[in-house]
């Protein structure tokens, strides 16, 4: 299939095409990405935006489940739910977070859903672009909202907040001692932190978890993108389906806050600058990977850890090499 | 002067020629650069080799005291110790953390010791290097022990690590709570815990906070490169001058285990080609913070934000520029 084809099926809301163009943003061969640039430039084209929502929470805090009560939600309000996952530990793993959908059996088989595990074997670099790609072919495809979840691992918040409108943090009940165990960084790029499982025996203590982050996030300095009370944490309960039409407006508060506020704009903006920046330099480092400058990379490589050459003297060689002297 | 007599007067002891030798690795002239690159080939070829030892501790915990108290101990063995700073942030601070040599009065004035404040307006690339470069100086001017000293922001703990044999968390007494402040990379990094403070009134606190370090140690996996009994934590106090030779025994013991076993020198054949990559991907890079490339950056970047260009289309263009389609 052509190109404008698949992008046209795509923006016809086609859902097996949907999926074929992610996999060709997907794969790693040089014919592919070309026509995969192609692909989400026409899809870009139709200008459609949906709002993007990143979602973090490491494993055990009922993510799946959450995801499962959070888009039947969405779609029993007539609005359009596509999933993503960024799972850069996958390629260790062997396994993604979504490939088991049987966790979300209502959702997966909901024709106003879309679910797309992450792909196995992918690099950071690689997941960053192929989530953003991703991301622009469900708008195209018509989708209100593109959930985009990882795990806490690494780097991936990072990228997912480059990539979201919104970034939320969902989080288990625990003890007052564990507030410490979530990163500084990732507590400052919540707009809502949500804490699950507020049901049966775990009530009072997801009750105590959200007043300990409310508290945390009180500390934090107010962003000028944010409306009166945001960051905000809040209880839900996926299995007893409570709190999540709280969130869900909360959430929509602050998008339309942004949006009038010009900030959803100058944000969108900041992070494609942010992206073409990243793709500027990947594309050079890329030269690293390929043959001959690869063959170089390792026979210095070996001399440096001989002890023959100096880390400096190798590195000049090699950018002699490449013409970078 | 010279760089080959700039050299010869660093291998020679000279304290103002190695002063004047790392100001030259720290300039970010390119002609500089290249007698940088002239002038650690000669001192690495004097093949001298100190003891690396990397610090870690947040602010607070009496870093300077506990250099000074520990440094004072080395000298009085016969030793001659150097003092770097690794501090990315103090571009942003406009200060570094040795600045204040004061803190450090007897040391800095003793003359079998060399204290070296971090540069200001570094980042952290041109930090790594400096730090690196600055390290073989005084190997070469003969010292036996280099302490590269940082504060816990961002990257700098990797960078140390990388750079020196030994990485030593220093740790003020707390409440067991806060044991999961400390990033678990950072302990995974730590060859020796030292929970400073440990007299008067905070001795007690000290104890605790060592036996839950201790117990946490205990549940990371041993590594093949240690001795039994390593990683391992300790209560020291710089005031008291407590457990500063027991630290001491064990920076040895350990030193000498993985010098007997192989360990050390794969490990510093490892750094090296992990900086030989380094080097190169900066020197790639760094086509992008010169002109030209520096100009159609920022206008292809101002039309990506105002969303004439998508970023993946700008990147293309951009890598077109720099020939690199």
């Amino acid at each position: 299939m052509e190109m404008t084809d698949l992008a046209n099926a795509v923006i016809a809301g086609d859902r097996r095409a949907l999926a074929r163009a992610i996999t060709r943003v997907e794969s790693a061969r040089a014919d592919h990405r070309a026509e995969a640039v192609d692909l989400v430039a026409q899809a870009r084209a139709a200008g459609r935006q949906a709002l993007r929502i990143g979602l973090s929470g490491t494993p055990g805090v009922g993510k799946s489940t959450f995801i499962e009560a959070f888009g039947m939600m969405l779609v029993a309000q007539g609005l359009r739910v596509a999933v993503l996952a960024v799972d850069p530990s996958s390629a260790r793993s062997g396994g993604s977070i979504l490939g088991d959908k049987t966790r979300m059996e209502r959702l997966s088989r909901d024709p106003a859903a879309f679910i797309r595990p992450s792909p196995s074997q992918a690099q950071m670099g690689g997941v960053a672009r192929r989530t953003r790609e991703a991301v622009a072919l469900c708008e195209a495809a018509g989708f209100d909202v593109v959930l985009v979840e990882t795990v806490g691992v690494g780097q991936s918040e990072t990228v997912v907040a480059e990539i979201c409108d919104l970034f939320i943090l969902l989080l288990a009940p625990a003890g007052g001692d564990e507030l410490q165990g979530v990163k500084r960084g990732i507590m400052e790029m919540a707009d809502l932190i949500l804490v699950n499982k507020a049901d049966g025996d775990l009530k009072p203590a997801a009750q105590r978890t959200r007043a300990d982050y409310a508290g945390a996030l009180h500390l934090l300095r107010r962003r000028p993108q944010d409306p009166e009370g945001f960051p905000k944490a809040l209880c839900v309960s996926a299995i007893e389906d409570s709190g999540l039409t709280e969130a869900w407006a909360d959430m929509q508060r602050l998008a339309g806050w942004r949006k009038a506020n010009g900030h959803w704009q100058s944000r969108r903006a900041h992070q494609a600058r942010h992206w073409f920046g990243e793709e500027v330099r990947q594309g050079l480092l890329s030269v690293l990977d390929r043959e001959p400058a690869k063959g170089s990379m390792a026979a210095l490589g070996a001399r440096v850890e001989a002890g023959d050459l100096s880390p400096e003297a190798a590195a000049t060689q090699m950018l002699a090499l490449l013409g970078r002297a």
